[in-house]
């Protein structure tokens, strides 16, 4: 395990203070006590105000910040949440995510245990998706006008020499794919929220799916029209989305949606609709027809699309709709999700 | 006034709810009733997880999360000094600033008012340093769980072809020049904080240095070893780190380090000492000796020039210090900042 060969450094400090945000010797000596040591990369290492590399061709730029709460949850840690979520939003555009920053908000008072924690997981995942942390930014808020630590990471990817991805591409019969079970991040998350907790074995599906988009589009190339993740807002959000921007119907079937019997017992019992449910390590993939059947039969070979499926295709029939064959044979029109369901849920 | 131009618009919600961190049909609402047209551009209206661009070359890539208490102050807003701040981070690294990554993380409750005037203060920033925001998140937590508002922006530049800044290029006999007044900044957060208002008419300096330090690259190309603003930490935390890294010697004169009479006396009367009080539009060079005139009287020409000066030079002498020869004669060791002057000043 890597934690075991990233044991604590000895700080000379028990929790973060406002002082390792000041710009100041504090935080020099934050960054020099493990943060540079256990990221550490020649880039990195520059320790400028920026990072310098050279890049040549059709790049993607993404950025979100993390605010899941609890930061330590069944599967993860906002650590390689904040890497895989980026990454992934790179590979979704088609492009194999190569540089990211890194951007840490802490509560004062947070114990440095736990920031290191969280730091080791960081460099798990940024070297399980093959990305290098480049630069970075520490600030430091008051005790009660922040929770423990939210993060932002941005990052940059090179497109795949043969992604062709976007919406407009989207023809009727294109076959929608959703590369493994569902609802599974969300459910992970609220088993461990102050005031619901429940037994479960649930775990985030947290991972980075670069490789796995990378291999599908080595593959297939210009027949892969869409990739997303549905992380917030869940599957229904992310078909929605695409039902607007493209004004084809999307029509799915419950039967064939992948859901781990436990996730859709627990969802049953919160009364939430697995649909609107936030997935970290899955993504749905929109495929020519031609080509969904073999894209499929790569995808389940894949650790991270084993249980994957075709869900559903696209149509002419009502337009800049998601429309749901429920398992005892009714039709029902999947809304956008209004409101929140689950906050901070990534 | 670009307020003017863009009247906050219609929306149906007075206050910013966890909903419209949802990535649901609630934050597609609040993206397009008004983010997505007022920093409307071709990139950003792809509306993807990511954005796509080409880039060829060598480029900067930095990250800053803005915290600043309170978000509106004297001279501007949380929104330009998040736009101000990354692209001054990329100027200092001898890029020109092209792409800007925006990320929210909004408490909940914060009148869609407030989050518009700090929207229309990034267009204005943005366009003012001729950037471009190409993607961003939006994330909502609860009351008292965050400050009402924190940024991050993050962003890509394409290196000046003139540029060599790197501190291994420094050598003794290289001028230090200052932009401008220190001190600016931090003084007048400090006159709105809680607790602390005092009268004045000190407003922050907050801006863009892009277009100045890329006259300056254009003249005096490998002449200019270093660039940095000197934000958080001030102008005693600049130092002190490149004499770290240097280590060479950093000799100043406090009698040519410019500063605003009105901010001395707020120092004096808040037992601040300026060299390490926060700046945002104003930067250090260190230049070749033979070309530091020639560069003073091109950057006084600038209007974020006017009040340039040199104020020092690199020695051999007692290496890795910074040593200040004082009004009244004397020399003294600057020290790096120990703790914590001025929480949450940027």
């Amino acid at each position: 395990m890597i934690i075991q060969s990233c044991p604590i450094p000895k700080f000379n400090f028990e929790m973060i203070s406002l002082g390792h945000g000041s710009g100041g010797q504090l935080t020099q000596q934050l960054l020099k006590s493990g943060v540079f040591e256990v990221l550490k990369n020649d880039i990195l290492d520059q320790q400028h105000d920026g990072a310098f590399f050279r890049l040549t061709g059709a790049v993607a730029f993404s950025t979100d910040s993390y605010v899941i709460s609890p930061i330590f949850f069944p599967g993860g840690n906002i650590g390689d949440l904040a890497v895989n979520g980026t990454v992934n939003d790179l590979a979704m555009c088609g492009s194999c995510p190569k540089y990211l920053s890194l951007a840490f908000i802490i509560e004062e008072g947070l114990l440095m245990e736990k920031f290191w924690q969280v730091l080791v997981r960081i460099k798990e995942a940024a070297e399980r998706a093959n990305v290098q942390i480049v630069t970075g930014d520490t600030k430091v808020v008051e005790k009660g006008k922040g929770d423990q630590l939210f993060i932002n990471t941005s990052g940059i990817g090179l497109i795949h020499p043969k992604a062709q991805i976007h919406h407009n591409h989207i023809v009727p019969g294109d076959q929608i794919i959703i590369s493994g079970n569902i609802a599974t991040h969300g459910i992970a998350i609220m088993s461990v929220r102050k005031g619901l907790e429940f037994e479960t074995t649930i775990q985030s599906d947290t991972i980075n799916l670069n490789h796995t988009t990378a291999k599908l589009l080595d593959g297939f190339g210009n027949a892969i029209k869409f990739f997303r993740d549905p992380t917030r807002g869940g599957l229904a959000s992310v078909l929605n989305e695409v039902a607007a921007v493209t004004h084809w119907g999307y029509d799915i079937d419950q039967q064939l949606i992948p859901i781990e019997e436990q996730v859709e017992g627990a969802c049953e019992l919160l009364g939430l609709d697995p649909l609107y449910v936030a997935n970290e390590g899955i993504f749905v993939a929109i495929v020519q027809k031609e080509a969904a059947g073999d894209f499929l039969e790569l995808l389940r070979l894949d650790a991270n699309g084993r249980n994957a499926a075709i869900i559903g295709a696209v149509t002419c029939e009502h337009p800049g709709k998601v429309v749901m064959k429920s398992r005892i044979g009714g039709r029902r029109i999947v809304t956008p999700l209004t409101g929140e369901q689950l906050p901070r849920i990534c």
